[in-house]
């Protein structure tokens, strides 16, 4: 155990919440700040994609002993549902046997979260603004608005987990030697939905994550607990099939017809969900350092914002907490240590995640619907059952495993230079199972 | 000529108060805000590192006029004086017969510039510290804190000429799809000082640009027109020859009669001046966009702050005027259309300098030592002379022509490879400037 310290967390968020069950824990007295109301009181935005929880968020709730708890309101997703146009349904597996990830809704677990924390000990402070942080000290200035009076809280360690647009950040990237960089996609997203069947079955596959890849746009559909299915529309903001060429109901419709047919019957909603749910922004953040000696330490989307393609925003902000306390039990009370390790380790990572996020737009946009990727899955599925030890995937090596992003992303981009050799032999198609071809890779990974 | 405007130019500096200038002459009705007094009744920083004006810059200030009362204060510097240790001065020619970069101190510079913009009916705030920008109506907001009560300030146009933290960029920055990076470098910058003979004469060759390179770290002369030299020393923060690593008199002094033996006559207050001037830091800052509709517009340093090795953060600045003024005298009063092709046109040459900028700390402080780089010079000096059509080295296209930056960079990256083959021949060293050579780099050009 630690000293027990004065520490307050900015935002009440997903990361900002599993961080003061494992704060409080520990012992120390923990206090949330949150500028928006108390997400168990509102209705939703209309603005969530579903959550894909797999094992790095799975360990950080299982270590705290949540896991079991949470594992109640998701729901497995074993492979990707491809639906092409004209074709039928494809099913392409993520991982081995048993291996899934699991769809939550945002709300429903941040909602749970907060119960949890509260139950803990943790204190919340809801529609309370925090617009700066003295960082030598510790101090949080909160106040109605960015010019009325402010007032000063005072506390041995402040967290911001307050996301992309974190305003403890914002304090620390006026210093001097602080990078920092946002980027925004020209990529939107929109919210919309499969409501259940009349007996609140799912009207198509439960244990899928389903995709429309359409080259520069696409559509997802992840289950929920309900029967319905939360989707997300992707697809740029202006140009040929764009939000902006989306002005009009007729447009919508025709648009729809032509490209996601499958989609007439199971989203009845379609007209006006579109036009009430906002069109949201894709930004990936990265940024250094991420504390500020033992005061101040970011965490999350606040320091590492990624767009969503892999599935990993809320998995890399857990996998922070998880790296956080194994500092915390190394080095005790000495939270400049703590602090200095924990950047160092997870930044090199962060950019990965962030890398391979973008990467996957990509992938599940257009690879999905290319026969060659299909034929490349199914090459890697099969050697990799041949010489598991040999051959983990990139994606079971992201989404599976708990080693760094950063080895991931490396062992993964000398599998793909592998595989890109293996694709160009003559009739591939039709020998890829066979004994020359598993010689030829294992010469390959010698080689490398 | 166009519709008289009220304008308003945050930031006094040299891109703005040019820009005033050229503004005033169109017509409109200028205004000039900086938070800081008028440099012309305050004593210099220490902290500035000599500018190196070279045709972009020029071409800017002829334009309206200025070129010949400017050339007054200016030294010309066709050439590096190459420092090594324990060696004979070696020199190293920019251009041809003419060409030259051309030694202004900032300070004197910036006081004149204002002295010219005040007489052609410009109007200047100093002291005036503008915090926000509403930029729907182009209002500024002024006042004598963040925290404090705001003046609103009206005007048809703003633009942001307020360096790298740009507080109208600060603004933009806060909307969706701005995107923006900013990142340091782990190297500082100190002021130095060669003083001048009794007489007045320079201590070192008046007209070149002095460099003593050591790799990691390297010290800089540019002359002024007193006799003294503005030097500039820069060198890590961290590590074995570092900023951190000089805390003490006696390491300072060994520490230069170690690397720096040729200064040890010629900077006789170098303890009193490394200990009294600022360490200051080196960040490159990149953002898009850089206009907002027709209201407003960054300019110079506020949307490209690039670090100081190619010597082109003022000459990139003025060719944002002129470039402006090209759109401008294109399209008349439709200042949509001119803000958006000005962004379009700078924004990837803006990139490219950055890029050349931060490569050219490796060329200045390394390869300016090696052999290897100062016969690649030589080859590509003599080649150029003979088909001059052919072969204009990267270092001129970017200082003595207006090709834009971008297409210099691509150019110059082409021709590096086909060095890289040339100086890779045997005992090329002994033949280098023969004609089997000439046909080698010739076949190399069409091939490429």
């Amino acid at each position: 155990m630690q000293t027990p310290k004065k520490i307050a967390i900015v935002g009440s968020g997903l990361v900002g919440t599993l961080l003061a069950i494992y704060l409080k824990k520990e012992g120390h007295i923990v206090h949330v700040y949150d500028r928006s109301p108390d997400i168990r009181t509102i209705k939703f935005s209309g603005r969530s994609i579903n959550l894909a929880m797999s094992n790095r968020g799975w360990k950080a709730l299982d270590d705290i002993g949540l896991g079991d708890e949470i594992r109640k309101i998701a729901i497995s997703m074993e492979k990707r549902a491809i639906h092409l146009k004209n074709e039928p349904l494809k099913f392409q597996y993520y991982g081995k046997d048993g291996e899934a990830i699991y769809s939550i809704s945002r709300g429903v677990l941040n909602k749970k979260m907060i119960d949890l924390a509260e139950n803990s000990g943790v204190e919340f402070f809801f529609n309370s603004k925090i617009w700066d942080v003295t960082l030598e000290t510790a101090t949080l200035h909160q106040g109605e608005s960015e010019k009325s009076e402010w007032t000063e809280l005072n506390y041995d360690i402040v967290f911001g987990a307050d996301g992309a647009f974190s305003r403890i950040r914002h304090r620390m990237q006026r210093q001097s030697m602080f990078n920092y960089s946002q980027e925004f996609l020209n990529l939107g997203y929109k919210e919309l939905n499969i409501p259940a069947n009349q007996d609140g079955t799912h009207k198509l596959d439960k244990n899928s994550l389903h995709i429309w890849p359409r080259g520069d746009f696409m559509l997802i559909a992840m289950p929920n607990l309900d029967g319905s299915f939360t989707c997300t529309l992707f697809m740029p903001f202006e140009g040929e099939n764009s939000f902006d060429s989306l002005t009009n109901r007729a447009d919508l419709i025709s648009f729809f017809t032509e490209h996601f047919p499958s989609t007439k019957e199971v989203i009845p909603n379609l007209v006006e969900d579109f036009y009430k749910n906002p069109t949201s922004y894709l930004v990936t953040m990265q940024c250094y350092p991420w504390t500020f000696n033992d005061k101040v330490a970011l965490i999350g989307d606040a320091c590492h914002a990624i767009v969503p393609f892999y599935g990993h925003g809320m998995n890399a902000g857990f996998e922070d907490i998880s790296i956080l306390f194994e500092m915390i039990n190394k080095h005790g009370d000495n939270w400049q240590t703590i602090f200095k390790e924990y950047q160092e380790s997870r930044k090199p990572n962060a950019d990965a995640i962030a890398e391979l996020s973008y990467r996957n737009f990509i992938e599940m946009s257009t690879k999905t619907a290319n026969s060659n990727f299909l034929l490349q899955k199914e090459i890697e599925g099969w050697f990799s059952n041949k010489h598991p030890e040999k051959w983990i995937p990139l994606y079971s090596r992201v989404t599976f495993s708990h080693q760094p992003y950063s080895e991931a992303l490396a062992i993964g981009d000398k599998q793909n230079r592998i595989m890109q050799e293996i694709l160009e032999i003559d009739k591939i198609e039709e020998i890829w199972d066979t004994e020359p071809i598993e010689q030829h890779i294992l010469a390959l990974l010698e080689k490398e």
